[in-house]
């Protein structure tokens, strides 16, 4: 499905905008309603704020109706085939819509525990993540306290209709993904350093780009700008191996570090990420830097 | 075939020890010679030692014949089907054998302006390496001065050595691969920490064994120890992500860093590799420790 | 004045250890009654956490006496002298006791703000604090939301009870400090590298030890332990500039590390503290290890 | 003195300017003789590169006798009072001029040593440096083959050189020291943080200025900047604390990191030096960066 444009968004009828964007949040038009005529928005980033602003300004009765409107995970509702699209794919993205039946009993003994004590089901942005990860997610937060917890749902809830939102909108042209490497055994930019740039999906792997570092240690251009920016998983792989032996710099056999690979990901394609290697032969590090 | 125990090699009758390992410095069967009678030794590390010190004692002369005892890199010897069976095979590992006619032609054009400017044919450990590796050393080497070219020289022919001997005598069980999470965000431990370790060949990748960090943030046991210990090019898979979601630590979607690769060479089977993970959610970082 | 050991405490009469415990919480003499039966305590930790368990396990009408049991920061019981002794301390500890009229006028308005907002005063652990670290708690407390700046004030309230309490009780003596020098452009630890602590108190500095690296790049011993272990601003110097001459790596001049400190605080003697250096020649890290 | 400036250089008849230049080299006016009509330069670094590139173009033999006109450090020449001006300044600027009997004694074991050992004087550019550096040096590199010692002992030549044409020369405008910090606990930079920068001389400070860091973590204009960037030593003080109470991050009393120095060396003034703090409440790090 061809994606709208923020002009468009800015263009639409309110009782279509309302229609569009009325299962951002699950079963929950009312946020649509409260921010239609807040537009337009400058970017995707602005109409979710607006969007998780309406619901912070909401009476707590309407938080806990939003939060109840959610069904359970891998729970009776999905078996029954009765969610919205939206959560039959995030569902089925995690692996979630194939478990064993240990698996289902699992899942089930958590949601009971989890709803009895918070009196919400357990929500969890699960498109992409894998059941171990979630099952941890649920163990970890069924320990906190109720106001925490109530504060978390809705962060998930936030994150559920960031994705939701990325799925619908274009994104303003406004984000990029750079890198910088550095020798921190030389003190100076590891110039001349072949990196290629993949993105990851599941076990798929599709190369984005090959690069060789400059001078300075950076690409001459963004890694990802503009459309070509979009949230998910990616992996730099860094030929420190060719740099190293381009500098004539004796290594081991084979090299303690060679073809590096930085996984990460990337969730706001309208920001900059500078994700930088800060390399040694025998160390590196990374972060995510501005 | 079977490798020989230490004990083994300690025993053999002196002319079976140079007939076994005459070949481990190219065509120069005097090395094996001159450490005969230095036997037993405790460790493969100590054998290779042994065999370093008798090159580096010997006299320039003799260690240029050594050098000069070396095939070209994809050179007139290899088309000829004329190399070592060493050293056919380190060349096929790492592709010389199949290249188009142009990457020929610039191996054909740095040989000869290596061995003109040096006296001496390019050296390089080549198992495991690429050609692009390959190439950078050789561009890199070239603009070393001849000092220390003949230092670098012998010390590729001491990697190459290394690694021939790996190939006959079983290392000595000291060897080990351990790892230590901390969380530098929360100033403790990484617990509970699912990692897997890979042992990686070109494209294929082999799990080794999967492992949780325990309360201190290492693993119960070395990941490899003793036999299992073996060189060659390893990847740990952290999965911080579920670390994180235990923790109830909220992150992005995707998260900044999930599953989190390092990868890494074991050159030394005899040696302590411990290779830590710093992880905050935000940034990372990892060495060669102690 | 002789702090008591562990033993001592555990042998009080009741009425005693209450008399004497009974001002770890202002004005709270319930919180020392209340445990008074779980002793014999292994470790002041322990004794601090539950005399913490007792506050978290109490109402939170009696929470909230207990934080409206304080004195506001440099505020009108302090200008009157109506202060505990425990507090009149740690306010001039901070340097609460000398301000300025326009400083005294910036505490009270954020008095103000907060206990209007809040319900309580404002608390926070002042010692070896200064006024700017102060003010910018002040601040930034003051945009939480009332669940949050609840607990944040009992996390308050709890490190004002531990710093009170390893006033009067001798720590068990299970804390260490440890360090560990790793040079990451080798890939080796670094052995035979000076080092020398210091005790900070202000602009106060008093040598505590001088060390030196061993071949694993660790102390022999630890450079504090048992009675020497106290809490308090301490900085290691690393003599990094004598380390790389030693091993003839060439560095500028003035070189870029030469030596380098590290300060850091520890806030639990009885913990182990592993404060190690990650030093290139051009960079450097640390972390709290274990 | 004044300083020259690089105009000024530009314009000095060929006599003065070796009058001038021709000790900038120990004895060895030749340098300066043979780089004069090579000017203007652009700066002192190509300045200096040039008169270097004048030594690495000599024969051995004037090499040698550059190496062997410098005098012995703490040596016979000193004690006379017979070194040049400049010498005499480095040498008592490392405290080379107020030897005990023992340490001159240890001084003049290692030069015999060296002396007899390389066939020259053992050279090290001492400026700043104190006397265990210099030991440590002297015993790391009589460990040196010949090769390697002959190219080093140049590298201290050039660097004793670099020191005193920044003695003579105003350097060129286009130096600057920057800082960012970055929170790696929360993946942001960290904004509203306080830093002070330092001079350092021996055991005396001074402060050359107190920033703040903006939005994006960085100095709204580099801290030292044209004629104010001289080569020396620097410390940059965090003030941690006061950024993670603003922040209202919860710390231990007293916090792991509260106020943070790091110290550096600046040999260039002429070039960039970017020293940033990548920061979390229980770690850090930093490089030289680009």
């Amino acid at each position: 499905m061809e994606k709208l444009t923020l002009d468009a968004v800015a263009d639409m009828a309110e009782e279509d905008f309302v229609a569009t964007f009325g299962g951002v949040f699950e079963h929950s038009r009312w946020v649509a309603e409260r921010v239609a005529r807040a537009r337009p928005f400058a970017s995707v980033t602005e109409m979710h704020d607006m969007m998780m602003g309406a619901v912070e300004a909401a009476e707590e009765d309407e938080q806990l109706a939003l939060l109840r409107a959610h069904p359970d995970l891998a729970g009776r509702a999905a078996l029954a085939g009765e969610l919205t699209a939206a959560s039959t794919g995030e569902q089925a993205s995690a692996g979630l819509d194939s478990l064993t039946a240990e698996e289902m009993e699992r899942f089930t003994e958590l949601n009971t525990a989890y709803s009895m004590r918070f009196g919400f089901p357990f929500i969890m942005a699960v498109r992409g993540a894998d059941k171990a990860r979630i099952l941890a997610g649920f163990e970890g937060r069924l320990g906190n306290d109720r106001h925490d917890e109530l504060l978390r749902a809705l962060g998930e809830v936030s994150k559920i209709a960031w994705m939701r939102l990325l799925g619908l909108v274009q994104p303003a042209a406004t984000g990029k993904l750079t890198t910088h490497v550095l020798d921190t055994a030389a003190g100076c930019p590891a110039g001349g350093l072949p990196v290629t740039l993949w993105r990851l999906d599941g076990e798929a792997r599709e190369r984005v780009g090959s690069f060789v570092t400059n001078d300075d240690g950076r690409l001459d251009a963004p890694a990802l700008a503009g459309e070509a920016m979009t949230a998910g998983t990616y992996e730099w792989v860094f030929e420190c191996g060719v740099y190293f032996a381009r500098a004539s710099r004796p290594t081991a056999a084979p090299p303690f570090l060679d073809r590096v690979p930085l996984r990460f990901g990337i969730s706001n394609p309208e920001a900059h990420y500078h994700v930088p290697l800060l390399l040694s032969p025998w160390s590196f590090s990374t972060y995510r830097g501005s």
